[in-house]
């Protein structure tokens, strides 16, 4: 740190995210990435020309792209946002969107409490039941802007549509964001109500289902009002925040609606096949509907699990808050991928256990 | 607007980015794209598996374009920081690097008052001379974070690498930001200047000398100390802020600094040679060192000319702003766009020269 920075920043504490490791090859389940190519259609649409056009600015209305979200979800065009990855989405709803403070599930996405405090927002983090699932009755009438991931967070329980309606019902004079970056995964979205709801806004991202991670690419969809609040934030940030490779990428992958099918269905199928495999081996799992389950074992600690599947080769997530360091985040890879974890961990048990 | 805005953006004004219109080909001269394609390595190194591999995140440290980017200026990886576009750079460091305030050239990149507002900044506007150029003595012992934009924008106008050192070393509690977007056509960097003075930071692009507008990277050289706080408020905002892509596009026209050199230098002496041609047809060229010029006719409304180009399929950029609304800014093209400009503008001269 420097003597330059503003005091404010200086004991901030930053966001911290997975590991993206070069040192080796690993089975890599730790941040939520598909194992899965994105749609072949790429290698059509990113030619040689669309290299050779990289001299010329994107467009910054991002109209092609907003146009091709708008049709998949049957919205209009000024109903979309596009940004750099979601989080950047979340970061302009943070900063301008909180006017009367924040509230979110104190066990979440670990980037909401970093943003509310860079915006140096009042923020109230609500509990969790004991079970982990989310008691929006504890969001209605809140006052305040409402966030929360649906599916949640490491958790990969889902909150049906009518709380969620609830939530933004009770909350009329104060945005309600649903973040849906694993919906994909799940089912029924809450875009439907953002036609109702002008508070409502829903935050998505190309990174999981549509296996375009690296190309940075999160949408937003919501009234035009908060739609046109998102658009000012961004032109008075970086108003050519998609580059043009990224706006080629996006508009494939939201056209070949059969590829992303596809890869959900065969990513679910595999949830389900390892949740079952992983509680015959005594884990407790829980009911997740995204693309990563989050399991624990009685008999073995999650950290010391994590650092031996990583000796092995195969990277999981753990986190070292208190109510959630005896639980694994493990994404799902393909069935080879999951195969090897199951083969890893029963290694890893039998070791162990041995007198 | 929606009722959910923050109140403190209501009023605000945005950023206003040149037109990127789509409804006709230009010749496109209004907003400092290179007129030549980045380079050919570009279709060697972003394959069909760069396309598969878009299901990764990138690497959020950018290890392999900081590690290219610092042998091409002689500095350490932990002297550089990257960034989407350098919009985002210029972003940060008014967000977190300005904590007595900003003092930056009333006529200068636009964006500057923008991110000066945004963030809350008790901003100077340093009048220029009257011939446009930068009194570096105006900026000397100021006690409050310096930008300048070397050479200036939207006049070309070069400030020596003595003055930088001289405004560097007069406040050495703070930030001199130096924004070398053009300097490429210009001449000598302030980098070297960045190891005596940690308060030194240079901000680059690769939008202009690389090519590479579309792919959106800027990148900044400082002390590890200054850059390590940029790091920290990146990571506080968007981790991943470069997606794959252009990670590797930044490597590949980094590497081939040959390419760079020869675009380079037909651009200078297009340049050279479009400014002769303008001042024979009555126009006054400000002495660019830039990928632009300032020009200005005492016989013809800058407005005017601007719109009759338009109309004729020549884009070039105007300014309402009072104090230079007498000229035009025109990007630098190959020799055949800037004849077609010189053309076009003889016509019309000659058209509002009739009686």
């Amino acid at each position: 740190m420097s003597v330059f920075l503003a005091e404010r920043y200086s004991l901030f504490k930053e966001y911290v995210p997975g590991e993206q490791p070069s040192d080796r090859k690993y089975v890599k389940l730790n941040t939520n990435e598909s194992p899965y190519p994105p749609t072949p259609l790429l290698k059509e649409r990113l030619t040689a020309q669309s290299l050779d056009e990289l001299c010329l600015y994107p467009d910054p209305q991002s109209k092609k792209l907003k146009s091709a979200i708008a049709k998949a979800f049957g919205v209009g065009i000024n109903n979309v946002f596009v940004s750099n990855g979601s989080d950047e989405t979340l970061y302009l709803a943070f900063l301008g969107l909180c006017p009367d403070g924040v509230a979110f599930p104190e066990i979440s996405y670990g980037f909401y409490p970093v943003y509310a405090d860079l915006c140096g927002l009042n923020a109230l983090k609500i509990p969790l039941r004991d079970d982990f699932s989310i008691d929006e009755k504890q969001y209605m009438n809140i006052g305040r802007t409402v966030v929360i991931a649906n599916p949640n967070a490491p958790t990969g329980i889902f909150l049906e549509n009518d709380r969620i309606e609830a939530i933004a019902a009770s909350n009329p004079g104060n945005i309600v964001l649903i973040d849906e970056a694993y919906i994909d995964f799940a089912g029924e979205t809450a875009i439907p109500l953002t036609k109702k709801y002008t508070n409502l806004l829903v935050v998505r991202t190309f990174s999981k289902a549509y296996a375009l991670a690296g190309a940075r690419l999160g949408y937003a969809i919501g009234s035009e009002e908060v739609i046109a609040d998102l658009e000012k934030l961004k032109y008075s940030i970086n108003p050519y925040n998609i580059n043009r490779l990224t706006q080629e990428a996006g508009i494939a992958a939201v056209e070949d609606r059969k590829y992303h099918d596809e890869c959900c269905a065969k990513i679910i199928k595999e949830r389900e096949r390892s949740s079952e495999r992983l509680r015959s081996m005594g884990f407790t799992v829980i009911d997740s509907k995204a693309n990563f389950i989050f399991v624990k074992h009685k008999d073995h600690d999650a950290q010391r699990l994590y650092l031996l599947l990583r000796e092995k080769g195969v990277l999981v997530r753990y986190f070292s808050d208190e109510k959630i360091r005896d639980y694994l985040r493990i994404t799902i890879g393909t069935p080879e991928q999951m195969d090897i974890l199951a083969e890893k961990l029963e290694t890893i048990m039998a070791e162990e256990e041995r007198p």
